[in-house]
């Protein structure tokens, strides 16, 4: 968050002009797929990064969350189940403490202008450069050397969307004019993409219409699964135990926790990623907590504790602090509220058209259309 | 014309009932790009069998002329050419008789739903398939056994909008609930796809949501170049001379025809497209003109005649043909007409929107977004 809120800030000091000039000109978007309610490690991966940008930048800057409904169907969805997770991921960025007044929070697939640029850019994205990104082939399970058109291969099922999904990507962010993407490492490769498309798109039309972007790595960057610390806590792992969502209850937490894989060495608990991998991923998802990145410092606090001990100690923190969001979701999500929830949704694509169609209007100028 | 008019006529006809359903459920879709005025091979090919189509088809049929300017940028253009060839487009097809009343002419890019729809085809649309089209390889001077992904090949500088565009013409065709696509042999194969996508998604949604509709193969198949009758005429070819534009003034048109490439053989003139193909190309496109398809019985008709008296004959042909398109065109491009031309642009926009959008719930409603 540290390094966030200070990239922010020092955008917004310096002299006064520039300061005023560049403060009016931040703009933070980043999106999330409808996939499900949150775990862990979406949270303190990404979203809380998004409330901390939240409360602390500048009251000039625009601040964009989008929900990826045309990211999502790049993969099999059923319809029904694909509308309720909108809501549910909508109602989830609220409970975290998103303000609708503040931020502008929409569904991708309700402001056309995404779509629209999308095409405009595919006119100048290289396929051999789309070739080599590696996303789409960790989805399809294939080798990264993998070239998307080898015949009878893994890739005999892939499809286009999911191929140029990267330049959708791109699409959502530049059609908004971000300066400041908040993503994970495993994006930061599309990051890269969509300043390369937009430098391109601005070269070919010999006008400055689209900015580059720059990336804001999230600083919590990996939260590991609870039964296989080797692996990234994830919604798609089989078994339920091996992550924690946002809406468990006390409960369950605890009960998650106390299956949790770590290592049974006797002596002292300490921080130690290469041979105590399970506890090592416990002490760095209090240390988030915590808002600590010390984490040699939070194990040695810890060190005397019993394993069982510690990990109900890990357990209660997760549980204080997801108290007030498990809470407010659940008032959100109520049938009784549904109204209000549309509205929001409502609100958040009228807003989000008029940013689009702004950029939207100013690339068709140039382009010629 | 005469396969086209019997096919709308045959689908109008029939039990009382079923033509009642059927007659009200035909929509016709064509698009041409926005890329100059056209030729005669334009005209005789496709432009002027839209013309029959309007004159033909039963009230209840809905007609869909599309100027596409998104496909056009998949080429490099120059903006203000390019909106000014949208104008010229626009006012060409009003000059060959299109009546904005009767049917719906728009721009693409002014009806965001085609490329909504397009990113929502690219979730079902195989990339092996597109990589087996042949037209992204013909405009890129390749070989059509070459892959889309060949590293350090001719495809390097292949843009995703050049390789992804028959998608795109997917989408312009179903979003209109398309039952009939008039067009030239080259785009059968597009057709072919469009009708996969279509069925994929329908199958994959479980609902029948997109129509496949049904190719209207253009009777007047080619019209080849006045320079060098093995090509087709072209609006690329570097000799101004091997077409005739809709707005050539006679003289240019009696010159052009008399520069034309014939054979000098001696004897009688015949309808031979082996050893005479610019003899015969030339006694097709009067045929054309005539309405006639009976190539060697025109021959005959003209056999006697000195290959000068033939040619102006042609040319007489063709510019009494033209010339109230050419007057009518030259009316209504005036500046002064600008304001109209405006206007109908405007409220072919108007009418596609509906019918796009209306398409647009649906698909959208089976997949969930």
């Amino acid at each position: 968050m540290k390094r966030t809120t200070k990239l922010l800030n020092s955008i917004h000091r310096g002299g006064q002009m520039q300061a005023r000039r560049a403060a009016s000109s931040i703009s933070v978007f980043s999106g999330i797929q409808p996939t499900g309610i949150p775990h862990l490690g979406n949270y303190l991966g990404a979203l809380r990064q998004w409330v901390g940008i939240q409360d602390k930048s500048p009251e000039s800057a625009r601040l964009i969350f989008c929900i990826v409904d045309l990211h999502a169907i790049t993969q099999p969805q059923e319809a029904e189940q694909l509308r309720e997770r909108k809501m549910e991921m909508l109602a989830t960025l609220l409970a975290i403490g998103l303000d609708p007044r503040r931020c502008t929070i929409f569904e991708q697939s309700r402001v056309p202008a995404h779509s629209e640029l999308m095409w405009i850019l595919s006119c100048v994205a290289p396929m051999g450069r789309l070739n080599r990104m590696t996303q789409w082939k960790s989805k399809l399970g294939i080798p990264s050397d993998q070239n998307a058109l080898q015949e009878k291969s893994a890739t005999a099922g892939l499809k286009l969307g999911l191929f140029s999904y990267p330049v959708l990507q791109a699409a959502d962010i530049l059609i908004h004019k971000t300066t400041h993407v908040p993503v994970g490492e495993d994006q930061a490769q599309h990051l890269e993409l969509t300043r390369e498309i937009a430098s391109s798109f601005n070269k070919t039309f010999k006008r400055d219409i689209l900015k580059l972007p720059i990336t804001l790595l999230s600083p919590a960057k990996r939260v590991m699964s609870l039964k296989d610390p080797t692996q990234k806590m994830s919604k798609s792992a089989s078994d339920p135990s091996s992550r924690i969502l946002l809406t468990d209850s006390p409960k369950t937490v605890h009960d998650k926790l106390r299956k949790a894989i770590t290592d049974s060495s006797l002596g002292p608990l300490t921080y130690d990623t290469q041979n105590r991998p399970g506890l090592s991923n416990l002490i760095e998802i209090l240390s988030h907590i915590r808002r600590r990145q010390d984490f040699d410092n939070v194990a040695k606090e810890v060190s005397d504790m019993s394993l069982k001990g510690f990990k109900d100690l890990v357990a209660d923190a997760i549980n204080e602090h997801l108290e007030p969001i498990r809470d407010e979701y659940e008032k959100i999500i109520a049938e009784s509220n549904r109204e209000v929830l549309r509205f929001v949704a409502s609100e958040g694509e009228r807003k989000a058209r008029e940013s689009a169609e702004e950029t939207l209007a100013e690339v068709k100028e140039v382009v010629g259309i």
